[in-house]
């Protein structure tokens, strides 16, 4: 009997057909479609499906095997990100379309195509030995695209069911298609939003200009005293709990084939702006930051219009590192924006959660964790053999700026690490038009997954 | 024969049902129709037309009498405001509804009632004296709320049209229904545009932040630089040139029935922020400003979305007091942000125009300018005659924080000096829904009106 999966891009191209987006409920179709295909890809390996009831979009909690065997986490998403602006799209991008060695369409990249190299190579290994000795749960959410809302209490009810010895998530970035890398960490986050009110309606600003303060000059007064001059954030205690990375991670981004200058070239600025003592490739994954995400008030439009606006607003995000922690930092960010607030404006600092920083250090790495798994220890190395037997390279061990932050809650709530494989490029465009899944890394990460569940049984 | 300035409140309804916005083009028939409205009556009052081309609304100079008598100019403005947001007005915008004392409509107080007034006045005194010896030069144009962009032109091209000894406006405040005001100064203007361009895409905060300077983060580091801590402007020169107030002018001031607590109510506000040494209600008269009218970059929706956005900006407007040169702040202004502007992104600074001030002292007060007309020299003290006569008390001198720049315009190429005379209040929602002139100034100043055109003609 022929399986959708005997065909990685027939199977990718159906998946990115059901529109997914979890942003917009007009989408809830292509949002219950995506979520039927994943499971019945998953049925057909032979998985127990348990569909998990969120107050958004249901979760696939899928098992096979014997509860005594080595126990493998995967995680996934089906959602994926809304496709606008839609006039930049080449194609259309819910209708997969194969163009230069890639394959077209939203989601492709973020995350479906990841998934499908899983799932093929499972399905490749199931094939042969329908028996393999490994204890696997899927855990596939329809709401990352919109922070995983419904992650953390699925977490607490379901953590009995989610015991095990490793998390392998394939939904990180790799240099290119030639150099994969194994993601070693990812930044925390906490978020704020600073609301400064002044007079109680917009004022003309020409005839009562000079009797208060500006709700704009406040809020920009206050802003700009949250950095030195140097390009460190200046809020009292930021730099307590940062620990400085191993020195094995530094060399590592040495190996990149990607330097400053193309990173420079790659943002399109003339020079970078780094806390002192790192380069920018080491900034973004090593360094803390307090970022202006959206700063606005008073007119918006073209040409001008003489007002004093009755409020403004900032966005903030802190990007965090180990050991900060999200609470604490959301608390430190508060007390400075308060003592930086003039008196004669209202000023409200709103925190909107966020996560703490996860780093996983490779077993048999300086600097790393003595409570590894067994499943642990030998899935890195294996790991890095697979992929080197197929992309003629071994991975980079890199940390992400970004964040994730069920990695960290799945760590803390079922004590899981994560081995994260990188399989998206920059070329891939995630998150905006044009999104596409490289053919080639779909093949080979295919093969090496192959490789690796099928090794990794034998524990 | 009747004419409609027999009933100037059926004069005013008329006038209003024309919608002249000049913002919005979709408006021309109504631009159309008010301007031949203020044609008709000037015609009715024995006035010649010359309606004077622009490259958008035409302005009306209409004249009567003998070149040889006194010169009086009066200026006045057809169009108005757009009337958004409809939804506010309790009646229709453009149909005139007289409620409570007060005839509701667009335009209604800005600035089409003050002109039914000076008309409805002259219609009276020219109905007893046809031949009154006062030559009168009406200057009524277009584009008054969209910034008279071309009446400089008009003014260089016509200025020997205009040899005046006096200009008459009615397009500023007054205190209240009981106490009118002579505007005896106007702040001028220049406003700049900053921008800021950095990566040259909007980035993802977590996956870039900590390499590149934030243009939200440069813009406001260098905005919250154009200020001292006290509330002046700490752009280096900015007060080199300002001339303090004369001493008249602050006790003129203490005679308001409306002191710094009900000024802080109206605006909402808990405390003031003024510059060291002015308060309140002299800081908007007689102090310089720098106001951020606008300052926007990155995401601006509901939420939060993690971004470092490619650019950000600044609107600024300065107020500008006696002897400030609107050119030379602009420049000031301009470097002091260069000063400021990190290297790590590229600012650029655009100077958007403006106007310089301006103040007239009326004749006999000191700090006063001796070149003072025949004509000018006897219509202060004759005005504050007639509103005395027919409000029950003398006028306050006042200047007013917002800017006219074509008062100035008219002064320095027509070297004609304007009196003032403020006939709406704050209660008449200029600019805002609901805008309405009050009934009871109408009549009344069409009677101080009618006395000071008899008089002033026996100069």
């Amino acid at each position: 009997m022929t399986q959708l999966l005997d065909n990685p891009v027939e199977a990718l191209t159906r998946y990115v057909e059901q529109p997914s987006v979890s942003a917009d409920s007009s989408f809830a179709d292509g949002v219950q479609g995506a979520r039927e295909f994943a499971c019945e890809r998953l049925i057909e390996l032979g998985f127990s499906i348990d569909l998990v009831e969120t107050p958004i979009n249901p979760i696939i909690l899928a098992t096979r095997g014997d509860p005594a065997w080595p126990k493998l986490v995967i995680y996934g998403h089906y959602d994926v990100q809304p496709p606008d602006p839609l006039d930049l799209w080449t194609s259309d991008p819910f209708k997969a379309v194969e163009r230069n060695g890639r394959l077209y369409g939203r989601g492709a990249a973020d995350n479906k195509g990841p998934q499908i190299v899983h799932m093929t190579a499972l399905h490749r290994v199931l094939k042969k030995n329908p028996d393999l000795p490994l204890h696997i749960t899927y855990l596939i959410e329809g709401e990352e695209e919109i922070g995983s809302p419904s992650f953390r209490g699925f977490l607490e009810e379901k953590k009995d069911r989610l015991a095990g010895d490793l998390l392998l998530v394939s939904d990180t970035g790799s240099p290119g298609p030639e150099q994969l890398a194994v993601t070693t960490g990812l930044r925390g986050l906490t978020a704020l939003e600073v609301k400064v009110f002044g007079p109680k309606q917009d004022l003309h600003s020409g005839v009562h200009g000079g009797a208060l303060m500006n709700p704009l000059q406040a809020i920009m007064m206050i802003c700009a005293g949250l950095h030195d001059k140097d390009g460190k954030v200046s809020v009292e205690g930021f730099y307590d709990d940062v620990r400085l990375p191993n020195n094995w991670e530094k060399e590592e981004l040495k190996k990149l084939d990607f330097g400053e200058e193309d990173y420079a070239k790659f943002l399109g600025i003339s020079e970078f702006f780094t806390p002192p003592g790192y380069s920018a490739l080491e900034a973004i994954r090593f360094c803390p930051t307090l970022e202006f995400n959206g700063v606005g008030g008073g007119y918006q439009g073209e040409g001008s219009k003489t007002v004093i606006p009755s409020e403004a607003f900032a966005k903030i995000t802190c990007r965090l590192v180990p050991d900060q922690n999200s609470i604490d930092i959301a608390r430190k960010v508060r007390l400075a924006i308060e003592r930086l607030s003039p008196p004669c404006v209202r000023v409200d600092v709103e925190v909107k959660g966020g996560g703490d920083p996860y780093v996983v250090i490779p077993p048999g790495k300086p600097g790393g964790n003595s409570s590894n798994s067994a499943l642990m220890k030998k899935a890195f190395p294996l790991a890095e053999g697979c992929i080197l037997a197929t992309f003629g390279s071994k991975p980079l061990y890199l940390r992400e700026g970004g964040s994730i932050p069920i990695i960290r809650d799945l760590k803390e709530v079922a004590n899981l690490d994560a081995l994260m494989i990188g399989l998206f490029t920059n070329e891939d465009n995630l998150h905006a038009p044009d999104e596409s899944f490289h053919l080639g890394i779909l093949e080979n990460s295919i093969n090496a997954f192959e490789h690796f569940f099928e090794n990794l049984a034998e524990v």
